[in-house]
């Protein structure tokens, strides 16, 4: 597929060359097509009308004299930013909430003309740069589908890679605009903490969350930056743009002693990084050598420290009162976060302060710091396998970033063999953000690459089964890892038709057995996944009696593959059908 | 007593219209006619040898041609900051330790010549307004002892209000620095965060602590400034010195609105207030009316919110091994903040970020704020009586300040027919310091009332008694209030002469006999306080059998009067003499 360029849509637009319903008509297309490919980037699209009428607006405020800097440019949205109307789901079906107003940078981008074509998937709360910890399915890397697509903001990043719209909005507090970036070749810009409204947006730590976003080039971000860039008085995270200061022909960079870089064995990497290095002292960038290690020490409390009370804190009860309905790697998280004591908290920002101090000593010594954005990459099997230390491997050189006031933007450097991107950072001091985004243009024009390898778009050829749970399987219970292994996609949460009871078998872990009366009955909850047939077979050869895989009858008049269970399954169980699910009955047997 | 005035002293000393040898023994003099009114403001002073040694090296300074701002003024130490040799308790005994570096204010004053007099007395760990939460004394108000002198800073104030020095340092988290300025008729002026170094400082609240100053004219406050603003790199608090606005002959000045300004009945108060007001009128500035609620909730988070955390880290591990020796009042704050957990930290932070953005928006209406410094005083018996609420409502005016990030001077506005003094505050936001100072000159100018109320010198008359206590009277143990309530005074901690043994009593609380064996024995620690001949004959009325007052030999060869104990105290107890003292002893049985 073409890659969409936000510059030459809206001129093309603007100009009269092409309309807003035009690209519009071309995007549908492209989600389509790409939809065969994986789908879940997406946790929810547009549908052709809203989309089109969306357009036809656009198109109606060219005609009418606007001047709009995005005229027409579809782009995509991070399903932790409100969109008003759209469900903000954080990728947790039992969080999702449907806000009545727009983030303000969503609706800054539609005020310059963009066209929203959907809500992207996401590591769950965004916690992790990985892109496999979601119901809606592990989003795959554009260029290789064994590999991650990074995350957390995995969606939109491959929704540009993917060339389905010419931008798209991440977030990032500990590398999730960037790492995404690198791995799917593509600018990941991390402004500086508070230069674009965080208001709206599901926070995952809010004292240290961005919004980023990812485009093809940087003249791009360049340009998404200058409708962003906007002191929000109702945001108390929001700052005044201070001057932006630029760099100049002549710069200074730091790059980390030898020593210091880790890389887990990526040569491709290492070479992409030294690579870069030398072309940056090209473009007269002096070169001066640093000592990262407080940089690692500060990177390394993100997790360790106390702003995984953040993370809990930003859930609110839902940790407490349905720990089920949250991912596991990211409950772990959270979990941690319920530990942390209000001492801790404060020994840490006494700490944060002197590696603040040691930060600004480093930029009297350069003006940027340059490092790679990842050591390396990892397959997603290898990802379910390891959640947590590969996960924490991948943000080396992201996570003191946002600690430490830092801005930043993610730069293609080259690629794998396996197609994958290596990637490096430009980081700055706050309020670079334009002198960042001036090297890099530079950096782009000299020595890019923009010949990317074919985007890996080969269809699984499967057949797609859908499949009800209503027990042990629903998102968040004991079993659910049968599914998410299975990269199953969670496509709705819906009840069966009137028709069934339950009952709660006395096994472990407890499960229950939905029996159809045959007659009246009660509308039970049930999710309903999508898998290969291959990896459907394998599901339903795990199952044990008396439970068995039949069809389960929907509240819609639909009828799904599902859980039954033989009439054995009722011999001394208890009848739990006023409870109208699983998830609610077991919430009374916790409590 | 006359008052010192810093530029006064300095002028003289510098043009060898004295020499600094000269102040030292005037101050000597001074000191030593003071302590027959109350001592309790001094934690620790120099001795004559040594301060008159300090002094000749300042005059050897002047003498070698160097130009001295502080030539020779006598200057006190609140006991919370370093001085290199000298103990730092902050009003701890347990806690205290001596340090090898001088504080760098410290450091700076003495480089620019002042004179270092000693370490005054505070409320403990500087966590009170009121001077009464110390086992030093309770420091009262310097024109009318029935009064306080306010706090924590409260020795610091009364040793300038009572001609001791010229100048003293105070700290000032939550209006320590200003509330003992106000009721002692002095300048206090509390810079805006990390413009003086707050390294060598035993915390309070640490992201919140300034260093302070009160001096009797507003100018030695500027000049004191003109001294300690400067960027400390090894403080990680301190801040580069931002440009500071002035204000010009005019200027805008909010106050509050009636109904919202609490005066529990004190008419002076709220009179000096309104009369101050006009003032500032009549200086030209405009007054506009604002209102405060925002300031006030944010006021209440401080001893509400998580920034009690602060102050149970601050004593480390103290608390856990030692509660005992924490001021009840003090000790209640500090567990406090050990239940906060960190998910109430951060949301309090991220209600703190609102009260910015609102006080932000307050700024933009007035160049100044001006409210009373508090809205009333109270008795020293009244404190001992209620010691939380009343302590409480002092910082109604002051609390929100330092968490706000704003500047603040404490200025005098008149008296009580009491003697005491009541205060306004003038209040700008960050780096508006020397701007706060001119206005308040131009005030102190116009209509500052220099002829203060006499001091409050009446001796007490009593001859003062010295008592051993050895048991559940020592600092922080279950009785010592008895020796508290009494306004006793911890003069040292020291040992027993060799000839003691010590039992633990089968009695609740529990509490040891102290038996002399009239060979040899073991050295036991004991503590010894000073109270009134009257104070001294009601505490031993309430001195239970087997218990009784007697003489206690100490290590030195002195003899004190002290707890002993009839024989049949040892009945059935343990010895327990190997332990060297009741705390250790204790802490065997609470673990």
């Amino acid at each position: 597929m073409t890659i969409f360029s936000v510059n030459d849509i809206a001129e093309r637009v603007r100009s009269g060359g092409t309309t807003a319903v035009e690209i519009a008509r071309d995007v549908l297309e492209r989600c389509r097509k790409y939809d065969a490919v994986q789908k879940q980037v997406w946790i929810l699209r547009l549908d052709e009308e809203s989309l089109c009428a969306q357009a036809a607006r656009i198109d109606s405020r060219i005609k009418a004299g606007e001047v709009l800097p995005l005229a027409g440019v579809p782009f995509a949205v991070k399903d932790n930013i409100d969109v008003a109307g759209l469900e903000t789901t954080a990728a947790c079906p039992a969080f999702a909430y449907t806000p009545e107003v727009s983030a303000p940078v969503v609706e800054r981008l539609q005020e310059a003309g963009a066209l929203l074509v959907g809500k992207t998937n996401l590591d769950q709360f965004a916690t992790g740069l990985v892109g496999v910890r979601s119901p809606y399915g592990a989003v795959q890397n554009a260029f290789n589908r064994e590999y991650v697509s990074g995350g957390s903001s995995s969606g939109s990043a491959v929704a540009v890679a993917a060339g389905l719209v010419a931008f798209a909005l991440g977030t990032d507090t500990a590398g999730s605009g960037r790492v995404p970036a690198a791995f799917n070749h593509l600018i990941g810009l991390k402004p500086t903490k508070g230069r674009w409204s965080t208001r709206g947006v599901v926070p995952a730590c809010r004292s240290l969350d961005c919004v980023s976003v990812f485009t093809n080039d940087v003249r791009d971000a360049g340009l998404v930056d200058d409708c962003l860039n906007w002191f929000d008085e109702k945001d108390p995270f929001s700052r005044p743009a201070a001057g932006s200061p630029g760099t100049g022909a002549e710069f200074s960079f730091g790059v980390a002693r030898d020593e210091q870089l880790q890389w887990f064995g990526d040569q491709a990497s290492r070479q992409a990084y030294e690579k870069a290095v030398g072309h940056l002292e090209m473009l007269g960038g002096k070169k001066v050598t640093v000592d990262i290690s407080p940089l690692s020490d500060c990177a390394a409390m993100l997790y360790r420290g106390p702003w995984v009370a953040e993370r809990a804190a930003a859930v609110g009860d839902l940790l407490k009162n349905n720990p089920g309905a949250i991912h596991p790697a990211v409950r772990g998280a959270m979990r941690d976060g319920q530990g942390v004591n209000g001492v801790d908290t404060f020994n840490a920002l006494y700490r944060l302060k002197e590696f603040e101090r040691m930060a600004g000593n480093m930029w009297k010594g350069m003006d940027i710091l340059v490092l790679p954005t990842t050591p390396t990459i990892y397959r997603i099997s290898e990802l379910l396998a390891e959640p947590e230390v590969l996960n924490a491997n991948l943000g080396l050189y992201t996570n003191f970033v946002n600690l430490l006031d830092m801005s930043a933007i993610a730069l293609p450097s080259g690629q794998r063999e396996n197609g994958t991107g290596t990637g490096i950072s430009l980081i700055g001091p706050a309020h670079m953000d334009r002198g960042l985004l001036e090297i890099a243009a530079r950096f782009e024009t000299q020595f890019g690459d923009m010949t990317r390898p074919p985007l890996d778009l080969e269809s699984s050829g499967d057949t797609v089964v859908q499949l009800a749970v209503c027990g042990a399987h629903l998102h968040g219970m004991p079993l659910n890892w049968q599914l998410a292994s299975r990269q199953a996609k969670l496509v709705s949460r819906t009840r069966t038709a009137p028709v069934y009871k339950m009952y709660a078998m006395e096994v472990s872990p407890p499960k229950p057995a939905l029996i159809h009366t045959g007659a009246e009955g009660t509308s039970i909850e049930v999710e309903i996944y999508e898998l290969s047939t291959e990896d459907f077979g394998s599901f339903v050869e795990e199952v044990p009696p008396p439970l068995a895989i039949g069809s389960v009858d929907l509240e819609g008049g639909d009828t799904v593959k599902g859980f039954v269970a033989e009439p054995r399954a009722c011999d001394g169980a208890m009848d739990i059908s006023r409870f109208g699910g699983w998830r609610r009955y077991m919430a009374t047997q916790n409590a």
